[in-house]
């Protein structure tokens, strides 16, 4: 099935215990299509970068089979830049700066050829962007998938709840949940927030692994101990990325099949934070990523 | 199997954003030996009360089999008493009072129809007294469990490291991992612990779930998802004793064994936090602790 993914395309420049970078290549959608592309062939990318943007990187999301034909690039601006800086429990940063740059007036275009898209993910962005894409499609996707944030829930709160009618299936993290719903069990915040629309809900709690909710039914996916996280930076987008092109390649939508889409998300994010950046996502064999899935068999499953 | 529990039977007075109480009753090794009663036959208590402790309440053990030939009540003396108030997020606590009375001098006496326990729980007490215990038994048991916290890694870190070597097994909370090891990293930090001596290691992490550890084998369990949770007290205990009395019940130490019995000991504390004190663990049906297992295999488990 082919997907089309929403989200910025962006520079990051990170701090965590571990080291720095300088400025390197991040953004919500590009975690989500590299981890697409050990997924599906039809990898469908809409965002927006300036002039500044390297035609390297183009070429490497090129080179794993994403379809760029969607990636605005605007002569004379420049593109977004996200500068942060984690905590020593690396589970709690900081935003350093923040420069908006071509995201500020992003105008979401989609190309003729992805109008029959099957499954849509809405990368990590402004609620009302996100909204804009799901409109200009002319066939609504099966299945639509909403990231957000707690920046949205601040300052974007009327569009958030907007958008939340119209999609299948949030990713939030616990904080956020709670934030969202008002409530601090989030058994309830999750009951809360499906009713204001999505029928699935996934509860990210970083190193403490993820909850998928659905009517009255419960799933737990642990996160894969790991001797060293190194930078948590693009986990999550990477998580919703396995999670979405792992149902997007099966063409099943049962909790059971969401419940395995659950286990590649969180294998695909526990490759993520072993290196700075993107850098893990690019280099990823099908056997390391079995190898990868079968250990969280071994970590989660028992036997009455 | 036969299981030998020693550890705290004390008052307890509690506050939580759900209520408070007045004195009721606590201690380890009342939840770990009413938790025991629903697995095993011969469940015997190591103990020391004040001549203020109330007889209800040991009748309230006989009736659940606890043998309590081992529980001395001391004339005169007042027993063991903690005042604790929990956050707002139920996570963390402060220690309003503590007056040790009984627990001061307790010199810990093994009634000789003890003797021949093969499963041995020291539950949370003075590392220097959960070793006299091991040591006052002539024949070493097949297992022996140990739960320990932070205040003994403080003020009686030599006694505890003389005792980890001479147990199987101990539980213990990520925090106190941390402190213990000196490592972040859990995964680290387990085999720091381990090499210190117990082959097996049970890393508690409150409502985010436990990890076992044995050689390079990991298991984790999550906690379940609950509405409300009404008071943490004695959850840790009644996790270690359910773990512990289903190894007991079913003779097998083999680590797919233990990973049940991490279940079993799980469902048990979801129990036991639905109710101040350990009024739920008091009054729970084998067919409830079937269920609340189910829920578990239909939380954690999936097919690949």
């Amino acid at each position: 099935m082919s997907l089309l993914t929403v989200g910025s395309v962006a520079f990051d420049k990170l701090e965590t215990p571990f080291g720095k970078t300088d400025k390197i290549i991040g953004g919500a959608a590009t975690f989500i299509t590299l981890t697409a592309s050990y997924f599906v062939k039809e990898n469908n990318l809409v965002a927006v970068v300036g002039e500044d943007f390297p035609q390297e990187m183009i070429d490497t999301l090129v080179s794993h089979g994403v379809n760029v034909d969607g990636l605005e690039i605007r002569k004379g601006e420049k593109s977004f830049f996200w500068h942060g800086r984690y905590h020593n429990d690396m589970n709690s940063r900081d935003t350093v700066e923040v420069q908006l740059n071509v995201m500020e007036n992003f105008d979401p275009k989609i190309p003729a050829s992805y109008q029959d898209c099957d499954f849509l993910m809405l990368g990590n962005t402004a609620p009302a962007i996100q909204h804009l894409v799901l409109k200009r499609l002319n066939k609504r996707p099966k299945f639509v998938l909403l990231d957000t944030m707690n920046l949205w829930i601040d300052i974007a709160l009327d569009d958030l709840k907007a958008l939340l009618k119209d999609v299948d299936c949030v990713t939030i993290n616990d904080e956020e949940a709670r934030m969202l719903s008002g409530d601090y069990s989030l058994r309830r915040a999750a009951k809360t927030i499906m009713a204001m629309g999505p029928k699935t809900l996934i509860i990210k709690k970083g190193e403490h692994g993820a909850l998928l909710f659905q009517n009255d039914d419960i799933f737990f996916c642990p996160a894969l101990p790991l001797e060293e996280v190194f930078d948590p930076t693009g986990a999550g987008d990477t998580f919703a990325g396995g999670f979405i092109s792992h149902l997007a390649k099966t063409d099943d939508l049962s909790f059971d099949n969401m419940k395995r889409a659950i286990v590649y998300g969180s294998a695909m994010a526990s490759f993520c934070v072993e290196r700075f950046g993107s850098e893990r996502i690019q280099n990823l064999s099908q056997e390391e990523i079995a190898a990868r899935v079968e250990e969280f068999r071994k970590l989660a499953t028992f036997e009455l």
